[in-house]
């Protein structure tokens, strides 16, 4: 192997498709990592019974968490010179406007410029608008886990299935609901839970997905009957856009996995025949 | 292409298959929507915590609806003499008496005619009757969604299977309830929720399909045992007929979106053939 | 085709396996109607809330049911003749204590017995003994939907792989029964609903069949994280015995249906070739 | 067949795979038997309505239990100089650290140290412990019935797949739960049970699971919305793990089957050809 600088040895430890080997480089697994307990840190200081200290472990964990998101962004900036794409003051201008950078950028800056500016301002406003922000970080882990883009290859596959099984769901959830509101609201014992087509949608949903969480239920032995007849009937109905999904989302995993594979081996023999390395045993 | 009139080229607006693209013509799409949002109104007009405001917003909507549904339904006839079994004054009385017809009828003309002779009479049974009969408008969008006609297809492939299954699932739901009947209603500490059969049946609703809203459960040692072994042995028993049901839907679907691709792949071949349209790279 | 006396059409009539047609002859399509008319009559019979006219007319449908079984009955014991294996007085002593004639039996004896001489007896121990007697109903129509005894077929083909899975389901209950146990039941809030193993199983098989009634539900953290834990990684695994049997009862059904049109097909080929009868069109 | 000792009987007879006949023998059956009785009585133990005559005959019964684990201990350890790699002093060294016997040793040692030497000291804490380390006795089962080291083999199988889909299901449960925490919890009624991202989640895995106890359900229009949109595009997400791990686990089972049943073919074609053993009609 030729000689390297840091920056290419630094832009094959942050960039996944310029690595050689399957898996997450040390770097990106650490912010994966990172990402993670960011989540959970978040999670956790919603919660009102946490301890003061508590609080104050997660404060300062929040604010290492920016600093290093701060540092990673501008890493990310600097190797990115790597690419073709993104060589230049153009591409570097390309790269920020890039949707994982500007992800990235999201991730930390507006609570990097609320810590340094206005940090006693914390009206729950603020607060509330800096948490949503970080949802952003969700895009660095989904750079990594091809899954998280595979979501749109799916939607993609099974358009057309998907959308007529949804229709149908939607479909018999209203038609369940407009019944039963008839049923229970107007007739019967005029439940206040059925007393509108909205609300009886709501336990159309929650009996038709099974969750049935008992907040709403029929009471009289006609909405009884037929609340048992939609249930029976329905359910297989309101899974259908559930199983397409999940089998399109399923063969979609499949087939990319097995043209990595593909691809791999083939630059691997490419590499064994033009005498670039030779083969070992663990290959 | 030769010339056409305000009719023919109406007629390939608004009949599906008269068009030759896919999808919905600009006309039919209108319309799905407004029938989608004429359900939205439905719905929201039910509720009783709306505001004034909103209420007759809804009610100028509903009447432009009904308005444009007539206009809709008298284009509709008057195209229908494009196709050759509706021509002529026999042809359209044909028309009028066919399915699609009278659901159109059905979704505007009652409660035209209520608005036009009868406004002031909207006692409760006036506007339920007339709330109802606007389900008829699901016709309206069935007929763009091929979907919704797959059901009588996906019940006769499936129909001996389903029947069957469905025989089971209820014998099962029957004996659990009798069960259960026996252990918590008479026997045990004779709970309310099952002191007859109709009662245990609901349970047995509930359970079999795991909604479990909770307002029925055994509460004796027995009777949780036997709820246990019902529910881990007939969950599947009864969830049966749902994926038969969902699996022949599929299939069924698939055949259809395959049929109708063959179908019009060879329409263009046979174009292309006679020479009547050069292929196109869009094809 | 040759003369037949009365018996001879009777026992075609009768027994679903000398009829040449397909579906349920006219007398146990009438037979299975009226067994189900009987549940229904038994379900509501229990219900409290019934009017007294309600109730009466349920007493004397069911004196009506017990005299037409008990013609049926003997009907069967005179046509079983038909049958080589039960000619003879000996033959008809095998036919009577087959299981169907078992189940005939007892599903108008004991209560014609009870209404011919002690009718003024009707404390509950009677009334619940003679109303469990009636579920013996249910084998007249599993006589006649195949899908009744492919219960055995089914449980046989998949036998290894269901007891596997469902020793498997077993243990992931009583394992996440005793986990629960120990966090929410000895430590955490001391729970009652968690206060022994066999309350906690209760729990874990409500939560791992999605059944969730809600009347038992883990409240401390922990008991909420293991919960979580258990319900995502287990509901799959609870769920694996249903699968297995729902696929194997599926596979059995249809491979009877087609060994059914094949035999089928195969007589009508033979009928053919002998000449007996002409190929017709609508075969 | 030649002579055989003792100890080369017991070794056929305890050793599942020495056993030249398919199922459990005697012996094994014997044990097998005793761990399930004993993880009911664990069951029953821990019930404080239960009788006092019941506990005075669980506890001896556990006395039973452990006199016999500890004799089984010995005979096992005994007999395992039939097996190569076990024989001498060095080979029962390694046996006693394998994983089976060291499950074996805590089945039954620390109750047994503890009624030897301890049984005064009935205080909370030690009972815990020893109910605990009961559920070591599921080793002595799993040894026998092969699908509970199927599960090993299931997750690396699975393990791409089934890693990917559970990141899925995480980020959609932690995703849902943050909406309707900022839904329900800081905006809307403030609910207390969404009143933090933990107390979110627990409501997002008993809807996404569909589990739905009722606990906690969001009751604004918007939270209800959000609620409806996510159970039904998020239920087939969740369920997504299970399917692939339940279709992974039937694949290994099948093949394990196929395995052993050509095995044993094989096996039984070489005795025949040797001429050990004359072909029998029932093999």
């Amino acid at each position: 192997m030729t000689q390297m600088g840091l920056r290419h040895r630094l832009y094959r430890q942050m960039e996944p498709n310029a690595r050689d080997k399957t898996g997450l480089s040390p770097f990106n697994l650490f912010i994966v990592i990172l990402v993670l307990l960011s989540f959970l840190a978040l999670a956790l200081e919603t919660e009102p019974t946490m301890s003061d200290d508590w609080m104050l472990a997660i404060q300062w964990f929040n604010i290492a968490i920016i600093a290093i998101f701060a540092v990673e962004y501008l890493l990310r900036l600097w190797v990115a010179g790597e690419d073709p794409r993104y060589r230049g003051l153009k591409g570097r201008l390309r790269y920020i406007f890039s949707g994982y950078a500007m992800a990235d950028l999201v991730a930390f800056l507006p609570e990097l410029l609320w810590i340094l500016f206005a940090p006693e301002d914390s009206s729950q406003q603020v607060v509330m608008v800096l948490r949503v922000l970080r949802l952003a970080r969700l895009a660095k882990i989904s750079r990594f886990i091809p899954a998280f883009d595979v979501l749109g290859a799916t939607l993609n596959r099974a358009g057309q299935q998907l959308f007529t099984t949804l229709a149908m769901a939607m479909a018999l959830v209203y038609v369940s609901a407009v019944i039963l509101y008839f049923v229970e609201g107007v007739g019967g014992l005029q439940q206040e839970s059925f007393a509108s087509i909205p609300r009886a949608i709501w336990w159309a949903i929650a009996t038709l997905t099974t969750v049935g969480y008992g907040d709403v239920y029929p009471v009289t032995p006609l909405g009884r009957f037929f609340a048992s007849v939609i249930a029976i009937a329905g359910i297989g109905m309101v899974a259908l856009p559930a199983g397409v999904f999940a089998s399109a989302f399923s063969d979609e995993l499949r087939e990319r996995e097995n043209a990595k594979l593909k691809a791999r081996n083939e630059a691997l023999e490419e590499e064994i025949e033009t005498g670039e390395v030779a083969p070992k045993g663990d290959a």
